[in-house]
């Protein structure tokens, strides 16, 4: 095989697209954030499990946002026996079939976390990936609020011990029977209305992209992306009447609690999450947020059904667990988070950072959701033929790592490179067991295995490239006299940058390049390691 | 969505063939063993880089062993602009395409590692899966002997670092360019016996399962499955002569250095590896492994050729690093290595647990390779159009994990579980408020959020099942108190199985079972948990 004749073409290296590969520094960053998350859902008594990438097509569902085509938005191929595999587009659906696999073995409720990839086969945009990492955390098993709140509170501490300050993040909930309950109000119920209802959903969605006209125009017959008729793509709306989409109100109009852009006295606009009280003269006014204001609210604006009733019934069970384990300011109640999966059959919730990043044009925005969950009863009931509640949680580990980043939460700065010893001719053998030695002592180490005829320049330059704290050189004179030079790198690019006096240079100069026995290498490294603060973690 | 009618047939929860879940004892001991290889390649000096799951169908290649097929053994599909995209199935091949795309950027050599799922598309069988984890290390643009040495050396210090006992692991190392060489100077050379020298490198693969006379069937016209002709499946074979068999002697007939059983006096067998000996008298003789004695046999008995004569010296290069090292007694020149995938161009290497097993007939088995790499100087060049030499280790994490086990290196215990609150009634929010104030303490713990209506007997049985170490119990007249009950559940466990002494059994019973104040609880669960030695990892 040494010898095959060389291809008349090279093959081009490049990646498909919506796929990255991942350097040290965001490797270490992600593993940071994981080991921080773990330890949150530890304490929460969540236990781990992983399932593969891979699951039967019908096992998986769909239940994907903004899919029209069959299979579109999931990986897909035919297994050798014929049947349709996928890979998994969330953490969610293989648990769902996990625990109907391991029904009776699993302690009820069943409380675990995994984190890992998933796939989505959609068109990739800016920082919209094909395959990004998730961390989700699910009850099943668990028919109350309480399960709920706890997914709320247990996102909040996540928050927290990431970094981000209170104050910089939200974590809002809302209940899909109170919009279930209004759409069946306003004559939306039933098999046959599933996809306006569909349509609804996914305008109210889109509240935070969109002023209230564009979502009433998404609402009614439809709207042009171009921002009038003829120009740009067309999206069909749910072709709802005016006085049905006046009983959205609570959604569009009024909106009971709100997340607003607050300018202080510096200039500086800040983001908080505020619940919008009805005067008596019938104005509005943004107040401090508070649960049982929003509530009250939405049982104002709301049409009278038993789904409504139920669903903030339900919101003002997580609100009195929120208010006793004193969460009640970071985990609010806004009825305009809906949540794209299609499973969710309850509470939902979503994760908001309210940090300012900049858009394309360069205008403060907020920078969004970094996680969510929700209620599915269904899911898992798919498998057993019995009511399986469920409810989860899911951190957008890639997309909350580069809300981090922007915060300067995580350490993006390379590591320390290992000592690297250089190499003069012929004893490749000698100088592996420098290196060796250096090793067993615990020192990050390497012989230079580039050329062994490249310059010692070279190889200093790959040291540097390396970001080596220290090189270690042995000449044949050196050889003869059984010792070695260490160059201090770090010392060194400090001089590089000196000029100023000539004494300390040349005391520097001294420090910076120095010589030891052999035997005493180890020693000698060790100490200028530490006197340069180098730790490897 | 909360009331969609119940579909008339339920889903069936399996998983395809060939994938598996894990739970929490596997995960846990996949994580200390992945951070036990990473401590030991970062003192190497690698730095960790990760590719995405899916690459470009040509970028991969086809190497893989035993597939004659086009595509199989690898998932692949079409991408929405028509381009064939597969999942990877090794982390060799995408790491040659990352570094060909990022070439001028890296420092070189490229010293880097990864470990992650990989993916074949092939028959599962037992202990053999369609997603597996390997741990790579590897250097790209290093050219000598001592890159090849440094990752045979770095394979030994990994299996020690997970606790494999010297002795009880070998790293084995050969050169293809040696067997090339044989093949070149019986005939086999050029582009039109590729297919032939294919069929001989996968005979002699199969040395270590096989007897040598199959082997020999398999270079000659072909070898029945069933023992005799007719008989099962028909392997065909290479097609050699004789005399063309003949010449592979050093491989077939004296194998200068192999693997044999040893049959200790109190009976018990143990593998080791012993370099052959050839005496004056034609006989031969197992001798303690001795790498030069092995090079000094295959210089006897191969045939003159170049290719032959570099593959020695670069083994003897090898071999002297290793003896400088010190790890001449572990890293031992095996001809009969060979390695499946059919890019390797030089040394390559193996590493094989010694341990005993049993097959499924119940007789003792050596463990076999958890471990392999080579010299793949082609693979960064297809992209390139110039020569990038690279060389590379990869760990079967999966392989060497069900290994560890076996020799009880890995802790499969459970984890103790969560402090489990247990509910009586109405106050929910009561009881999520002495959850939130153990969590707040660093105490893992968690409301039991099945039914509220479970009678304390079913909420005991899931904190056993959990393995909490103690119950929070509150009833109405506790409440009424402002006390709780702490039930050490650790305790209570030692009791059932105490019969013996009724005032010993009456004082443990008083300890497994006693009340405390509200604001003391955490301070007692933390002594509780002291006294019974429960630490969370």
């Amino acid at each position: 095989m040494a010898d095959k004749p060389k291809k008349p073409q090279k093959l081009r290296a490049r990646l498909p697209r919506g796929l990255a590969d991942r350097g040290p520094a965001e490797i270490a960053a992600t593993r940071a954030m994981v080991e921080k998350i773990r330890e949150v859902y530890e304490r929460y008594g969540f236990e781990p499990v992983e399932t593969p990438a891979f699951e039967y097509t019908d096992a998986l569902g769909k239940f994907l946002p903004d899919q029209d085509r069959p299979n579109e938005g999931v990986f897909s191929l035919q297994d050798d026996d014929e049947q349709w595999i996928s890979l998994r587009y969330d953490l969610t659906a293989p648990l769902a079939r996990y625990v109907a696999e391991n029904f009776d073995a699993l302690p009820k409720p069943y409380r675990s976390y995994r984190f890992g990839w998933v796939f989505r086969n959609e068109k990739p945009g800016p920082g919209r990936f094909r395959q990004f990492m998730q961390f989700d955390a699910d009850t099943v098993g668990a028919p109350t609020a309480a399960a709920d709140a706890e997914m709320c509170m247990m996102a909040a501490d996540t928050m927290e011990a990431l970094g981000i300050p209170r104050g910089s993040y939200v974590v809002k909930v809302n209940n899909r029977k109170v919009l279930d309950g209004v759409m069946e109000s306003i004559g939306l119920g039933g098999e046959e209305n599933a996809g306006r209802r569909l349509t609804v959903l996914r305008a109210i969605d889109k509240l935070d992209k969109f002023p209230i006209a564009e979502i009433e125009k998404l609402l009614g017959l439809g709207r042009w992306d171009g921002g009038e008729e003829g120009k740009g793509d067309f999206t069909k709306g749910a072709g709802l009447t005016a006085e049905q989409i006046q009983s959205l109100a609570a959604f569009l109009t009024y909106r009971p609690a709100q997340i607003v852009p607050l300018t202080g006295s510096d200039g500086v606009v800040e983001h908080k999450m505020k619940t919008v009280v009805l005067l008596e003269n019938g104005e509005t006014e943004f107040r401090d947020p508070n649960n049982e204001q929003t509530i009250a609210n939405l049982m104002l604006l709301l049409p009278s059904h038993q789904l409504v009733e139920q669903g903030i019934g339900d919101l003002s069970a997580i609100n009195e667990i929120l208010q006793s384990c004193e969460y009640g300011d970071r985990v609010l109640v806004d009825p305009s988070v809906v949540r794209g999966l299609e499973y969710y059959t309850g509470p939902v919730y979503e994760v908001e950072l309210l940090l300012d990043t900049k858009d394309e044009k360069g205008r403060p925005v907020r920078f969004g959701s970094v996680g969510g969950g929700g209620r599915y009863d269904g899911l898992v009931s798919r498998f057993r033929g019995e009511p399986v509640p469920a409810t989860g949680f899911s951190i957008g580990v890639s997309r909350l790592q580069a809300a981090l980043t922007l915060i300067g939460q995580l350490d993006n700065k390379p590591q320390p490179g290992p000592v690297v010893v250089t190499v003069f001719g012929g004893d490749i053998a000698g100088y592996q067991k420098m290196v060796a030695t250096l090793r067993q002592a615990g020192i990050r180490a390497e012989l230079y295995l580039g050329n062994p005829k490249h310059s010692l320049g070279q190889q200093m330059k790959y040291a540097d490239k390396r970001n080596s704290p220290c090189a270690i050189i042995q000449g044949s004179d050196e050889k003869a006299q059984g010792i070695v030079q260490i160059k201090d790198l770090i010392l060194g690019a400090e001089l590089a940058s000196l000029e100023k006096d000539r004494d300390e240079y040349l005391k520097k100069q001294a420090e910076a390049q120095f010589s030891c026995k052999e035997d005493e290498l180890v020693a000698k490294v060790k100490d200028l390691l530490q006197r340069r603060g180098v730790v490897w973690q």
